[in-house]
């Protein structure tokens, strides 16, 4: 198995080693550790369907607090260790190796200000064309944890008006806002990411506040690129430092 | 009570009568009427909710077909009738003026290709800061009919694969996709009105389809203005003309 080690941000920070028969991190991570409600009454944050870690990293540059990790695949979660490790990041990042199903019972109920989860995008569907490689597949179909058992989990974890910080695909905005209500997560705001002017969106931001009343704000819209090069907001979501806080 | 004829459109075409004391017509209804799915196979279009008929005459400039108009207050639908008799519209466009609820035993189930709405916004709250005019508060309240009452009528009408196309207030957006689903109708898609860059959203476009799998596209945003100026997208709106059919 080749390992590589790559610069989690556009400069030589963060380390994050990588696996390329696994599913590497991706810009969903970055903008997710970007715009998740992090200030300075978030104490608790976890981090659910960690992977390599990178949101749990990004967010170690947005805050001093502890963050818990959980990812459920061995082999996946021996990167994310040695990742943070090599960032020397093991005092404020601590990683579960398990399923999130259940966590709040070995880390506790109605305890967290912020979960963020970048989870699998995919429905198990019996014709689904999944990919041989296992961590591949469950890193993208919803294979060991559900949307929905993910936000089961969260409003477990989650103090009241606690936030619930995800990324998905707008394919499946319906169901995850349905979702989200039916388990007192209200949608409090939503970011879409469009590739470039005159596309659809490929990419959701959602954050949801347990126990919160009804009402959505639609923020502006992020196009990655603008004139055929990274726009000026995803160059900052690249370059972010500790030193911005 | 005072009467103006102004311009429907950005050019001298079409009509409309409108009284400042009423609820004047707005963009809203003419990015309606401009993104409402009309298409060749379009044959059964009703409009809910019509006012004094924008989103109607907005259509007549799309289809052939004929559509019909529901309006509850008498003296609004008054307004709509003579407006549509200005502008030689009469065997195109068949006005109601009755409530919206149950207009399905009158004109029949299962048998339109597209309902289109714009809605009252706000919900009613004992809260409700309600507007002493009575026309304004109907046409912005859930008074007559609730954004439930809407879908439950546009599901009877429609036919299986026929879409409800509405806009509304993106404030409301997880209310509106749950109760959608809830009634068989799948959002399939979206698309986010902003005033301008930098601003959050304050309108969206809604088309759901009866009966249709889930699976959702956010369009391209439309922002109203660039640069100081209209945009092009909003430039067309306005001036949208039948030869463009």
């Amino acid at each position: 198995m080749i390992e590589v080690v790559n610069d989690l941000l556009a400069y030589d920070g963060l380390k994050i080693i990588q696996r390329p028969d696994m599913f590497n991190f991706s810009l969903d991570s970055l903008l997710l550790g970007y715009f998740a409600p992090v200030n300075y009454k978030t104490k608790e944050i976890i981090d659910l369907c960690t992977g390599n870690a990178p949101v749990a990293m990004y967010l170690s540059l947005r805050t001093e607090e502890r963050i818990e990790a959980v990812e459920i695949q061995e082999e996946v979660f021996d990167l994310a260790r040695r990742s943070i490790e090599m960032n020397n990041l093991e005092d404020q990042i601590t990683l579960y190796n398990r399923d999130l199903i259940g966590i709040h019972k070995q880390l506790g109920v109605n305890k967290f200000d912020l979960v963020t989860c970048n989870p699998p995008f995919f429905k198990l569907l019996e014709t689904s064309n999944l990919n041989k490689n296992e961590y591949k597949t469950i890193a993208r179909h919803e294979i060991a944890a559900s949307l929905e058992d993910i936000l089961i989990e969260s409003k477990k974890l989650l103090k009241n008006k606690g936030f619930l910080s995800m990324v998905h695909r707008p394919e499946r905005l319906s169901e995850i806002l349905t979702l989200m209500r039916e388990h007192c997560l209200e949608p409090k705001t939503i970011r879409f990411v469009y590739p470039k002017k005159g596309t659809t969106a490929n990419t959701v931001l959602i954050d949801a506040q347990k126990g919160a009343r009804v009402g959505l704000k639609v923020l502006e819209p992020i196009f990655v690129y603008e004139n055929g090069e990274y726009s000026d907001i995803v160059r900052e979501v690249f370059h972010y430092k500790k030193t911005m806080l």
